[in-house]
């Protein structure tokens, strides 16, 4: 299959790579490196990127920012960054995509556990990541054969490693690559997919 | 109490309105009539009210606008309506509302039964009322003793008629107004409440 990945230079993104590479003809997709660049906060670029590729069988999104911080704190830059990064972004990658995706082909986004399991600080970042997991769950109703899914991973070892904490609290980012595998390999739609 | 009622004029807000007045002191909102007017997808309206307000012991809404529409046909303007209203403007109705809000006060936003249950249609209006969902988990850990929840509504018979349909397959608004009223006087927070 021909797969793009958006975020590809991202912690997340060079494992899921790595992983698709073993079967798959990877395009990485990237804001400011490599052959192809894209920014999710920017639909033109997403447009561009897609007539460029013309038709791919499965688009995987890693990307995607957010603000964490308290609720009576955060500005509306920070607080409304996810929305228009990891929500709105995600869904135009979708929308954008509809016309290039190939008849039994795939998108694959990216919520986070925080959707189910909010923290105070999260009152940003869950309801974003809500409502991506809320469009997969009602786009995968209109798109026949073509299917669409959202992976939610918790913590992630080596991010957790560059933070100074235990990376034994987290998951390696290639077994987190794992169920992104599955979902553009798999037979599933309209699923969040748990990272194990 | 001291009750803000935003949207007072649509179906549910009457009977929110007047369900309320049994036992409270309830300030009606509207767009286009009333003494006090506001605009949910207008931030600095919602600033002006609440100053104009003062103190106020809850903030109910039942308004937010969404376009129902196939997702490869909705253009910008439709797909993102239920975001920038419905998502966007109950989120805004919180932030502006935190000073203003006694300490046990509460807010009590509007969600629908197609966050869980979407349809062919649905893919912008879903994940914005799981957005709207998210929020109210999320925030409702920071609130201290205020509080903050949804009603979830499904199809009130009053639009039904006015569409053509038979009621009966809906709920009266009456019927829909005492979850409304059950949140302002109940004690829980953090949740999503289904219209029996």
């Amino acid at each position: 299959m021909r797969v793009v990945v958006i975020g590809a230079s991202g912690t997340i993104g060079e494992a899921v790579t790595e992983a698709l590479r073993e079967r798959h003809e990877v395009i990485p997709v990237s804001r400011t490196s490599g052959a192809h660049r894209a920014d999710l906060e920017d639909p033109a670029s997403l447009a561009r990127l897609y007539a460029a590729l013309g038709t791919v069988d499965a688009v995987v999104c890693v990307a995607g920012r957010g603000a964490f911080g308290p609720l009576a704190q955060l500005d509306d830059a920070a607080f409304w960054l996810a929305f228009e990064s990891k929500m709105r972004g995600q869904i135009n990658l979708v929308r954008h995509g509809l016309a290039h995706l190939a008849p039994r082909g795939s998108f694959t986004l990216t919520s986070g556990v925080l959707a189910q399991h909010p923290t105070p600080g999260s009152s940003s970042i869950t309801p974003a990541n809500a409502a991506v997991e809320g469009f997969v769950r009602a786009a995968s109703l209109e798109l026949g054969e073509r299917r669409i899914n959202a992976v939610s991973p918790g913590w992630v070892s080596e991010t957790l490693a560059q933070m100074g904490m235990d990376p034994e609290h987290g998951t390696p980012a290639a077994v987190v690559a794992r169920t992104y595998v599955a979902a553009v390999e798999g037979a599933m739609t309209g699923q969040v997919l748990p990272v194990a």
